[in-house]
């Protein structure tokens, strides 16, 4: 695999992609090419410095620009067409590269990979993808905010491109997946999220999808149950997301200032050293690396803009493992039915919900 | 104050409602008189044997029949007129009580509530009003499953609502309030929300609204920052509280786990104990006690079903307190002048969004 990697992006760039590089370019070897994108000065001393100047698998490409994570992602990529996200993307577009990786705004990587990259034959809308990391293992979550507005039929791209990622990166071939709504019985739901219902649950009947459709889901189905995929919008999901994260952060901040407050529990917190340590490894969202943007033509990966060098390696890794289970050409073979399927449901779109 | 009390609702009915209305006889001097809602002879019995039989500010009301958990809310409603939900509203609805409580099934609480009390004058929607723990104190999210399909406009009543529970019940004058989004730059958003925003913001700049509008907000405010209240539709709101609940709960389930696997972390949890039951404690919905259904005539407050005596102590307390402020007086107050507002600004609902 050829990735190209927006060294540019995250808070702590250009360092993080550094230390991502370095390490993905020691622990994988699947990665024929690395091409870092970003101002060429920096990026050559830095990499000389990090020892992997002379890389023959590492290429650096001159971008002048740089798309700040506060910008508008829609018109940095339009203004901004010399910035490393640009060009990591154009690099992709052109042939040169299989996948991108930005820790950049959120915002452009989607805008800079739908326009540019465009859409995988028979998917309506991209949509993110996110490892939400539980009890048990971790729980997919799509859309996370690649499309705020979304239609009820969207929903079935982002169960098909969650369920792919599922099999060709968790191990997970018939994945159990439900619908986020506001109580789990049938007949619960947004007039949005029972639509969904209805058209998931008759291509479930119809024997269309590549997984285990159980009907709606809550939050208690994402920390604490089987659920391996929960699809909702990206308005929603990208809520739904950042309540978690900034739950389990509270959490940990209410525990850390406990115990500064008494001596007895600063050395209980020693004793469970090894627990906190496990919990904070499992709640990172560094060993997840990053979010793919399914749906669009390559492999498009999007870290969080506090990644660090451990999570880049791990984003690439998943990039490697959908590029080399050609996840995509699973995605438009599967898709393909459903399309024929759903032109025959728009007859009774207007027609009384069963549930 | 005078209260009724749903005796069966809850999924340790009618122990935990007769525990909380031991408590609250003792506790709460302002409650003048307690209805206990349910079958005669079983409340009868129960509060003998809790030494509450012969008090004269408790009341037994009979009700033969019972809404399960399960039941659709709407169709129980309809078809269990001699429910204890049922009766427990009709006391509110026939002036003999000015406040009503359920640790029943929430969707025919809120459909009881709604039918049988009907909206304030310039009330478009009732709200269910949630206090989220946070690290700071509480914050108020609005609506968290009454609406599922809300319209833009009821986020203003939501936010009404909200703002006069934090300024009466916690003590908190001008309210910091946000509108939950998938990012807090103003350009982010659903159609959905950032039509609320237009609203919301056309309101706060004409000094209209009895709050602070400080705009968009995420996962990370709710938690860990200043915010008071959070506005968003029922549907994605009841996902997000449960998202909050459950995140919360994995939490202490994967510390439980990690302590149960190693010694030296059972005896740093001893040393931790009071920290975690700190935690504990603030976590807790029943230091809570119940949420608001705000918008409706009288004072409907719905508990949790998991609800214990302490919770519906608690939830009475908050009852009482709408009550003696008269809440619901000064919300019809405050939303004069802002429906008179948004009249003018029907013309110019379809005008392009300024964010």
């Amino acid at each position: 695999m050829k990735l190209s990697l927006d060294a540019m992006g995250g808070d702590n760039a250009p360092d993080i992609n550094i230390d991502g590089a370095k390490l993905a370019l020691q622990e994988l070897p699947a990665l024929q090419k690395l091409y870092m994108v970003g101002d060429e000065d920096t990026l050559k001393k830095m990499c000389d410095a990090a020892g992997i100047g002379g890389n023959p698998r590492l290429e650096i490409v001159h971008a002048p620009e740089v798309v700040g994570m506060d910008e508008s992602g829609l018109a940095a990529v339009r203004q901004k067409k010399r910035s490393s996200m640009s060009i990591s993307v154009d690099l992709v577009k052109d042939g040169t590269c299989d996948a991108v990786l930005s820790a950049g705004n959120t915002g452009a990587a989607v805008a800079a990979s739908t326009i540019k990259l465009r859409l995988l034959e028979g998917v309506e809308r991209a949509g993110i993808v996110s490892p939400i990391p539980n009890i048990r293992n971790y729980v997919l979550v799509s859309d996370t905010g690649a499309n705020p507005d979304a239609k009820p039929s969207h929903l079935v791209g982002y169960a098909v491109m969650s369920a792919m990622m599922a099999r060709y990166i968790y191990n997970i071939p018939n994945p159990k997946t439900g619908i986020m709504s506001n109580g789990t019985e049938d007949c619960k739901g947004s007039a949005f999220s029972k639509e969904a219902y209805r058209i998931m649950h008759h291509l479930a009947q119809a024997g269309l999808l590549p997984l285990d459709f159980i009907g709606n889901c809550e939050g208690h189905d994402l920390l604490e149950s089987e659920l391996d995929i929960a699809l909702t919008d990206g308005f929603t999901g990208n809520i739904l997301l950042k309540c978690v994260e900034a739950t389990a952060k509270a959490f940990a901040h209410m525990l850390k200032a406990g115990i500064k407050k008494s001596p007895l529990a600063m050395l209980g917190a020693i004793g469970m050293r090894g627990v906190f340590k496990e919990i904070g490894n499992r709640m990172s969202a560094d060993s997840i690396g990053g979010c793919p943007l399914m749906g669009v033509r390559g492999v498009s990966i999007i870290a969080h803009g506090s990644a660090n060098g451990t999570a880049i390696l791990n984003a690439i890794r998943m990039a490697e493992g959908m590029h080399r289970n050609n996840v995509n050409d699973r995605i438009i073979e599967a898709m393909g039915p459903i399309n024929a399927e759903l032109q025959g449901m728009d007859s009774w779109a207007d027609a009384p919900c069963a549930h």
